[in-house]
């Protein structure tokens, strides 16, 4: 099969509230995308979108065919994808398919969500429906609940007690608040302090607020193509070397392997395997980190740490620009945002422009990032996994 | 590419009030489409679901993982798809390209509706966020709406009068109803008559209550191959010969082209090109018909009829058995029900079954059919085309 790249990039400032439909949202952000890769809309051979809930946001199912025909993308195949949180990424991973096959040459793929447009707590209900709604959610299980077990088996599993584990945990937001500040397009910015972390409102013990990411609003675009076409359009196109896909059932299914996620495991495995690459070759990741802990056990499901270390190594400063694998340096969700059908999109770009010596004009670029891994979790297990290279 | 065959079918009874809840419903046709291929759930490698409204149903989004795991296909990747009532057929044609990409060799494709559950009046509406919602729906635009104003532009635009129109979609009603019966998955099971057709329910003029297909429960399944691995498993492979998607924007950007679909055209223009193939090459066809007007259309758009005849086709027999082409020999969505993600996947069921010659025992077999085509819309206009060979 051929090589495929990214070669234009677009995205919207995450934000609460957005004053745009979701098809206005897209329709930004893909033009933005088909300008940088030197492409009219009219090159564009069919379109994928990660949206989760955007019937429930704002009464508008199917978005893809109506901002794609919006900007010009006339009688494009139009598909949405739906794994909850990692919705954008499955959109992504499958638009590496239909190009590496020969089908189409050049695809758009979009994410986007409105996902305040709900109010906080109806949000959190209505995500609910993307864990098992017969049996666990009437046993309690929103997510916030689903992390708060984890944490307490993760603190269990690798004796680590309650304390010490919060205070690893702030640290993964307090670096996430700090990167954001560079980020213009990240929904918060503002540095936060461990002890703002830890004095902060309990949401379902130990989680706090200030562990967890926001409801957001946004949207993000990639347009990719063929190598062959690429390399004619831009100078320096980012190809998958990798990507993986699988997923698990209702949490309870889980129950041995929890708080490890076994299909991220298996995912990555899967873009290491095609890309012929370990996670030491990593030079940077974007990862799922819709609470911190959540982020702790990704870093070691990707192989970056021993497990029940992870925690130990935000602390020392071993995720940031300079440390042993620079992770979430976008804010993460915590921080940039997690609009979530738009959030494997996001990472996507966030690691293109990484890897194309963008990112220096904000003062967090990872100088000479040659590879970089996207983790992606969608509720209680569909796990997407791309690797991306300058070469 | 490789060819891609389907090896394997399931279907459950369509109906009203379903007392399964949709994963219940996927995981049963799933395993009698994994029964009939010969293979068990752990051979199978990804799966595809198209379902649209399942979280407005009953809560539970992202039902492609919870089912895949409840019967036993482990972690694999596991992705939805959204394009209204075409996203049974949009699974189906994204799963025939990873695997004639050579990436997967079996996949798992469901489709899953319980449009029941909402109730009648707040099914109209919901459905209605698969039209633009923010400029057509509060201009009255729910979906009967769209079909008769469609039928008023037929009525204009090729002469023929209201009242004879109004005969010419009856007979299309009468004929699905008729084949139905003789469906034992059909929801309906009940032969009209023209006289009912035009005495019942005035919806939204000219469509009435038999103009227009029932909302249903059910699911649908199909487990599709590799060329080289379905020989292996079964004695008669059906294989896909061609492929085709489009879409169009809302209704109001189509304005010069309807009544017909543009995205109709381009998508079925797909196939028989893929194919090498043409309309009079078609042995029998299962085609969108939410209202008997959507099938006149449809049955135009796809080259069976000139503009403007169809219905008259459709008077005089030519659309049944022994016909000039048979049509929705199912029953189509009229009378053996719409289950609204599940209808694509229905429709690849019905075509492989025919031309697997199945259905003789049910006495509505088209005998020696070699092709079929597979029609399916999705909301103001995706469009999926599918033709289906026996070689």
């Amino acid at each position: 099969m051929r090589r495929v790249a990214v070669i234009g990039t677009g995205h919207s400032k995450f934000c609460f509230n957005s004053e745009k439909t979701q098809v206005e949202m897209l329709a930004e952000v893909a033009l933005d995308a088909i300008n940088e890769a030197n492409i009219t809309p009219k090159d564009v051979q069919a379109v994928n979108v990660g949206n989760v809930l955007g019937d429930f946001e704002e009464g508008q199912g199917m978005v893809q065919s109506f901002f794609a025909n919006d900007i010009g993308c006339f009688n494009v195949a139009a598909s949405r994808f739906e794994g909850a949180c990692a919705s954008g990424s499955m959109a992504v991973r499958d638009a590496v398919m239909w190009v590496a096959s020969g089908y189409y040459d050049i695809m758009l793929v979009g994410g986007v969500e409105k996902a305040t447009a709900m109010g906080t707590p109806l949000a959190t209900r209505t995500f609910a429906m993307f864990g098992d709604s017969r049996y666990e959610f009437p046993a309690g299980f929103t997510f916030p609940a689903v992390f708060a077990l984890l944490a307490h088996l993760y603190s269990n599993k690798y004796g680590i007690p309650l304390p010490a584990l919060k205070e690893q945990m702030a640290a993964v937001s307090v670096q996430s608040h700090e990167y954001a500040v560079k980020n213009p397009n990240a929904q918060i910015h503002k540095a936060i302090s461990k002890e703002d972390v830890l004095k902060s409102f309990m949401v379902s013990t130990p989680i706090q607020l200030q562990d967890a990411c926001p409801f957001s609003d946004g949207a993000a675009a990639v347009v990719i193509a063929s190598e062959e076409t690429a390399k004619k359009l831009v100078k320096k196109p980012v190809y998958f070397a990798g990507i993986g896909q699988a997923s698990s059932g209702k949490l309870s299914s889980q129950q041995k392997y929890l708080p490890r996620i076994r299909a991220r495991e298996l995912a990555s495995q899967q873009s290491y395997s095609m890309a012929g690459l370990t996670p030491k070759d990593m030079d940077l990741c974007e990862l799922h980190d819709c609470f911190s802990i959540a982020a702790m056990i990704a870093a070691e499901g990707l192989g970056f740490f021993d497990y029940g270390t992870s925690g130990l190594a935000w602390e020392k400063g071993q995720t940031r620009i300079g440390g042993k694998i620079p992770i979430n340096i976008s804010g993460g969700l915590k921080a940039k945002g997690h609009p979530i059908g738009a959030t494997g999109v996001s990472q996507v770009y966030e690691v293109t422009r990484q890897l194309r010596g963008d990112m220096a004009e904000q003062g967090r670029q990872v100088d000479g990032a040659k590879y970089g891994i996207i983790d992606t979790l969608g509720g209680d297990g569909v796990l997407v996994s791309m690797i991306l290279s300058t070469m």
